[in-house]
């Protein structure tokens, strides 16, 4: 599910384009949410999964609140083919995410041996039941990374947990990204000096008629260098280059901002 | 609902604090999912939020899908006091926002006549359909801030409509907040020279007892200066300051780093 090479079966190009991976993203801190500590995790992703090539389709934040993370692990665990959680995995107790994972996809917290043995390594006489709280994860719970990583990945069925430390996060984040493959979007920009209802209905017209392209409008009003940016965006080259010829046609060339 | 004024009635402080205005924000936009642009509205909301003294629940980011911004909208205005959505309010074909509202809020679409004159007034010869298509509001929608905004605020039920140009929304939102009030929390931190798995216990502890009390720990392991940063958050001065002294006098004092 989460290898998909679109390029060693080129027949296959147009299904393949159509599965691409889509993922989501569960922000858990109440840190977050409460303006305490700005949002940094969730950012990286982003910009990671648009250079592989993976079709975000929803990132939410949310509180400690064990109900609330199993409800929303469910869903995405259902509706996209990779999840990706940040947070709330360490030793105290507002660390429910294990907890909340396992509620979610209706799975049985246990002791996971080989992490039980790496927190006594880790933490020798000073271990205690906090600490090893930590090596109750949801059954059936792999865990990845063990050669690569100083401290392995954690992934439940199709979610795969990482910590709220952004350092950690970032480790481990690049190292799963490294196991996907897609294609990226490519992407074109119009400046105009005119305002989005001037061309609001041939952007419509063009989007609607080529389903693979995204088109994006996103005015600007303070500055005097342009008025609208339009983009383009497309996993498919050819079909980019046609949107954005036809949009060209469409325009009133004085209206597009020279580069 | 919106307006919670604790100290007009002080004997009946518990209860409005039970009841504070609770929140949802919901950014609308493919952009912000492709990473092709930072997100800032929410970012900027969460901090004015956070001042006021609003418990922010949630952020949800999604694309510009009618079905999944009428499924969202539809839950949190049901859970949550007040609902703010970020984008999609345009006059281009990935403006979908009010279809969704209605959508989600199972109300239908019409023309609101105050709207369609403002639209009339503002583009004058140069007004099309795709502009008139922004007069089409769910019904029952309010204007709000005619007098205080250049162009009005749009609330359906409990849902404020932002637009995603974050110098629009920041005006309309600070309008917005001056209509909230609220108690804003009050943080005190400790940074401390020992891990999280030595302290764990204590932290559970206070905050199992203490449920007016938000505790908080934030390793960090890229500076010497400390090993965890503990926060303790209340909106209530005094029981913050037994949180503070409880936690302390559970502490080894040689732990804390002293200011």
């Amino acid at each position: 599910m989460i290898e998909i090479n679109i390029w060693s079966a080129p027949t296959v190009l147009w299904c393949k384009l159509m599965n691409m991976t889509t993922a989501a993203i569960l922000v858990i801190g109440n840190e977050v949410l409460s303006g305490k500590v700005e949002e940094e995790n969730a950012r990286y992703m982003i910009q990671g999964l648009r250079r592989v090539g993976v079709d975000l389709k929803r990132v939410n934040i949310v509180r400690d609140d064990r109900d609330v993370i199993a409800e929303d692990i469910r869903t995405m665990s259902q509706r996209f083919d990779v999840v990706f959680t940040s947070g709330g995995v360490g030793s105290t107790h507002d660390d429910v995410t294990m907890g909340s994972i396992a509620q979610g996809l209706d799975l049985k917290l246990v002791r996971h041996p080989e992490l039980y043995r790496m927190l006594q390594d880790h933490y020798g006489d000073r271990i205690n039941p906090a600490v090893l709280r930590m090596a109750k994860v949801p059954e059936g719970t792999e865990l990845l990374g063990l050669e690569e990583l100083r401290f392995p990945l954690v992934r439940v069925r199709n979610v795969y947990v990482f910590p709220g430390v952004p350092q950690f996060l970032k480790t481990k984040f690049d190292f799963v990204l490294s196991l996907l493959t897609g294609t990226p979007l490519i992407l074109e920009c119009m400046h105009l000096k005119v305002g989005e209802d001037q061309i609001a209905e041939l952007l419509a017209t063009v989007d609607t008629e080529m389903p693979d392209v995204e088109i994006g409008s996103y005015p600007r009003f303070d500055t005097e260098e342009y008025r609208v940016k339009v983009t383009v965006e497309s996993r498919d080259k050819k079909q980019l280059e046609e949107a954005v010829q036809r949009i060209k046609e469409g325009l009133n060339p004085d209206w597009i901002v020279e580069a």
